[in-house]
């Protein structure tokens, strides 16, 4: 028979697949997420990967629309959806008299972008994102418990040195304003690097949009000032501006920092900061970055904001929403490169038992049966010919515990168990094995 | 300011996108079903949605191949999934060095296929499948594992009457070749139909293949063979054919039966059915169908079957394996046909907390955050101007129980607690709050 010419089994560049070790991993994070986001009171939805363009690029332009996978079937104009907020707004604009207001949605899900590709760079990856989002008004309240669910959600992943960065958009632009700066959102957009470049560049930029040097320097007093949470809220009392925008971002944010002390988030893990802004134009009022203290190198982890008008490009109802999102793809790529993520387990099994005779295999698979209906996650290994390949596959896997079941088992009906990491036998009857193991 | 046009949000055709109290069902039934598939060992993988179209489609052709989402960006030819399976042959392939064998995963996933949109035909659904792969060899046993984990995988999803139909490709063909039969393959695919299309049509497709009379009452004799798995199997026995390959496929068949004994799956729950043969030429041995008693227009639910050469266009390892699928998106839609799936939640939040004055705010949050620290899903209704919204938000989304907390209860530190589907009430400390609710 001639050989066929074999096809190089491999992945387009940009879209991750992990081993099962890391897959283990990235599914811890997934479940502990969507438990936190469920505590919280927040409802799953899960939207087509694929829509009408015309209803995923209603918003966008730009750089967003060169990177859309979008293609035609047929004569259908279609394209792969590059966030979960799109489709949000879709289905929130949809589903309007379905859905109970506030709508308190969660979605976990792939979104596409063809960005360069580049280490660390996705082209397919996960958001995990919340959202509240209320019919016609949504109280400032929303923007305390979010950070609230920040807290919880990464403590539950484990971390205990994070702060959450608070700041809010309108006291920003009100104090521009207040500075006669025209052109607020640059303006924005040039405070929001200051971390990145430094306060020279940020100088500089300032100084190309011909704002006079006192005014930098009121800029960057503002904006660079440090102190407790309750420093900095008096700092805001005492700049004494009468700018509106100013009043109210600052009246928000107050009521902001308040709520998040009531949700018993500790003082040490979030933090007013005047400097963060969020590129996007989407947001109005509160917003948020999440900086994993002990890495900092992978930036903000967690970010969002307020916004108004989620689905103005398809209805118009006023709604309002506040919302974060988490790129969990690059989350768990982040933490690997710092060393924090070591996979370790390459299965979730428990235990494995081992038929040491023919005559075993009925007993075996009846035991794994028991101990499957006590939710211990079992594996039978009737596939190879002796024990030490049976036990190569148990440690390769870093099954916790073995079972054997030979002549003597079968007899006494006590079995052999063996603890995988320490080598500790004991011999014992199932019932306390499955409380051993539950 | 001039009103801008708005775009119609709308789905495409046959994707499916749930309100949020289907959602919640679809999510228990994926929950479980993971849950099933981990029970049994089996390791998650999740591979891209997207792979170049010379992979994905290594083996396709015909009409596979017209029902892809294939597309170009930039210079490359890429294609969207259409199962599960080929991922799985590129992963493994890809992966063999670092793989352990047999290698037992599961993926749950969204796969596309461009199908005549039609009620209950998506385009975009989700597959739940289970495979085991063996490094040049797996046991017979494993075949039977598998049925155990669809017994397990159903009843945990609540079903009582279920059948799990199982045959063998080898039995049926080496039958076939016993009777002189060369196109077995096509005999195969028409017999596959019988069910459907009656005895009568069966006998005129036969005949259109040339099979004289006598044979095609010998076929229609056995396939049709009715009684218990006992009896099927002494029948097979009494046949006395000596074709090698009915004999290998009857040994098979009947470890299969004895194996699925051992895991201790009801008689009643599995039935060997020589009419199936599943339309794949993929399969090569075991074949299942699961069909729900109670619920037979859905067809079958749980399929799949033994294969060899799992990655054959990709490398030259033997790699055979046995595995099953779910169609998830499919069945739930049936199910909710036939009136079994009855959506009742539109949340997961067990108890929501009514502030009753501005003052209450503080220890709302507190409490929330004590009862979400001990995983009860909670929720506080800080949005509603009053008492009768903000039970009628509570009623809409079906929340069991709802706490107050007003003057009364901020100085006894005891709170009243409603149940809402029975209207009862208590007054009790927090302590017993939680114990009630965990």
């Amino acid at each position: 028979m001639q050989k066929e010419k074999k096809i190089i089994p491999r992945n387009l560049p940009g879209f991750e697949e992990y081993l099962p070790e890391d897959q283990i991993v990235f599914n811890k994070y997934y479940d502990t997420i969507r438990k936190s986001y469920e505590k919280f009171g927040f409802i799953p939805i899960d939207t087509p990967v694929i829509e009408y363009s015309d209803v995923l690029l209603a918003k966008a332009g730009g750089e967003t629309e060169k990177q859309i996978y979008r293609f035609t079937k047929g004569d259908t104009d279609m394209s792969l959806r590059f966030d979960l907020t799109v489709p949000l707004a879709k289905y929130v604009a949809k589903n309007t008299g379905n859905l109970t207001f506030p709508f308190r949605r969660y979605q976990i899900g792939k979104v596409y972008r063809g960005e360069k590709a580049q280490r660390g760079r996705y082209r397919e990856f996960y958001q995990a994102d919340i959202d509240v989002i209320g019919d016609d008004e949504l109280p400032i309240l929303t923007d305390a418990e979010i950070p609230a669910i920040i807290y919880d959600t990464f403590k539950s992943l484990g971390f205990d040195n994070f702060v959450i960065k608070i700041n809010n958009r309108k006291l920003l632009n009100g104090f521009f304003e207040s500075l006669d700066i025209s052109d607020t959102s640059e303006v924005l957009r040039i405070v929001d690097k200051i971390d990145k470049v430094g306060n020279n560049t940020v100088t500089q930029m300032l100084k190309e949009l011909k704002i006079t040097d006192d005014k930098i320097e009121k800029i960057l007093k503002f904006i660079t000032y440090n102190g407790s949470n309750m420093d900095k809220l008096e700092y805001i009392e005492s700049l004494n501006i009468l700018n509106n925008k100013f009043i109210e971002g600052r009246q928000e944010l107050k009521t902001v920092i308040e709520g998040i002390r009531f949700f018993l988030v500790p003082e040490i893990n979030f933090e007013i900061d005047f400097k963060i802004a969020r590129g996007l134009d989407y947001y109005t009022g509160t917003i948020y970055e999440t900086i994993l203290t002990d890495y900092k190198e992978l930036g903000s982890v967690c970010s969002g904001g307020r916004y108004e008008g989620l689905a103005k490009y398809y209805t118009n109802k006023k709604l309002p929403g506040v919302g974060i999102s988490i790129g969990l793809t690059r989350l768990i790529f982040g933490l690997k490169e710092v060393g924090y993520i070591k996979s370790n387990e390459a299965t979730n099994t428990k235990i494995m038992i081992i038929p040491m005779c023919d005559k075993a295999t009925k007993k075996s698979f009846e035991i794994a049966t028991l101990l499957r209906n006590s939710n211990i996650n079992t594996e039978v290994n009737y596939y190879k010919k002796n024990l030490k390949s049976s036990l190569n596959y148990a440690n390769k896997l870093k099954i916790p515990y073995v079972l054997f079941i030979g002549e003597d088992e079968l007899k006494t009906e006590k079995y052999t168990i063996k603890n995988m990491y320490n080598g500790d036998q004991e011999i014992i009857p199932i019932n306390q094995i499955v409380s051993k193991l539950s």
